[in-house]
């Protein structure tokens, strides 16, 4: 007997999510085979929405369900301030810490020649628009704390050249290797704190 | 800004999964916003059929989408031996591997009083019926090689005192400490050839 096609298929399509092998995708198939099928329902059901309902900000391109998102429409955030990371994730990790009050732009890539990635460019041009209609006075790069961040950053400053702004970096007291996503809320404070201004030199 | 309310609640069902903490949950979740919404959308379909459509055999208690399973109308199986398995992954695993033509009795449970956890009386009973229905001459019990596995046997052995037929188990090839549904075919075949007897001593 082979499984039923609608459990291997199921299985192939959860071994493409990251971190998640063949086995480990047929361990979790199971998992869900013996709870109760409305909770089964409710998560398929709230996997179809995330597809349906969320979509990225025009402003400044993180996640959300209403647009412009409640960071972009809040009156009360610093708009002088443009906080820009890589990923929806970063900016969700920096947003749940509580430790940040201006506005973000999520640049939905990084620099990485080795896996073929980079930053859109249409992301920079976007950037550098918003610098010149809200004004900005501040640009925190909040990159991830590796080689491919540095790139990113250092793409971004150079994009940015001719453009009066003052650019930062969080500091490094992140955790090198690691990832802005995974960092706690007191290494995401000291990063911001300790933030140091950028130069021109590399 | 909090995340999207429909992220929030996708997170936290993600969470229930075994294995995922919230820190996963969330990856999982972004790396879904990522992908392509039909793709999503495929995955969410699938895993709403799980519950819509696989159900367990009448007969075996494995799942099915179809009713008795394959395996139990396959008239090719070796319909004189029954596997005894606790959970239905660790039927697909011996299945998978190909080395086994009889029928299959899946428990439902295992005996592990720490977890509260007990074999359902139905099941033993029904096992007992099958016995007798299908004039069973050999029960292999595949049950997980840990100490509640062999309490498991023990129970099911116990429970069938008076029934005439041969128990056997499979031999402690499989890595002791491990479990069927993680087991290497090569390991599973040397598990399955050999089996031994069960005396009535405990």
């Amino acid at each position: 007997m082979a499984l039923p096609s609608s459990v291997q298929k199921l299985i192939k399509l959860w071994s493409a999510l990251p971190g998640i092998g063949e086995k480990t995708a047929r361990r979790m198939v199971f998992y869900l085979l013996e709870q109760n099928p409305s909770w089964v329902i409710e998560f398929a059901e709230s996997t179809r929405q995330l597809a349906e309902l969320v979509h990225h900000c025009s402003q400044c391109g993180s996640i959300t369900d209403i647009d412009p998102c409640p960071v972009c429409s809040d009156p009360m955030r610093n708009r002088k301030t443009i906080c820009v990371v890589e990923t929806d994730e970063d900016c969700a990790a920096i947003e749940q810490s509580g430790i940040y009050n201006g506005l973000y732009h999520v640049l939905g890539g990084r620099c990485s020649p080795l896996d073929g990635q980079e930053i859109p460019p249409e992301s920079l041009e976007k950037l550098k628009n918003r610098i010149e209609t809200l004004g900005a006075e501040e640009l925190i790069l909040a990159t991830t704390p590796r080689i491919e961040g540095d790139m990113t950053a250092y793409t971004v400053q150079n994009a940015l050249k001719g453009v009066k702004i003052k650019i930062s970096r969080l500091s490094y007291g992140l955790p090198v290797g690691g990832s802005i996503g995974f960092a706690d809320r007191v290494t995401l404070h000291l990063a911001l704190e300790s933030r140091r201004e950028m130069t021109e030199e590399i």
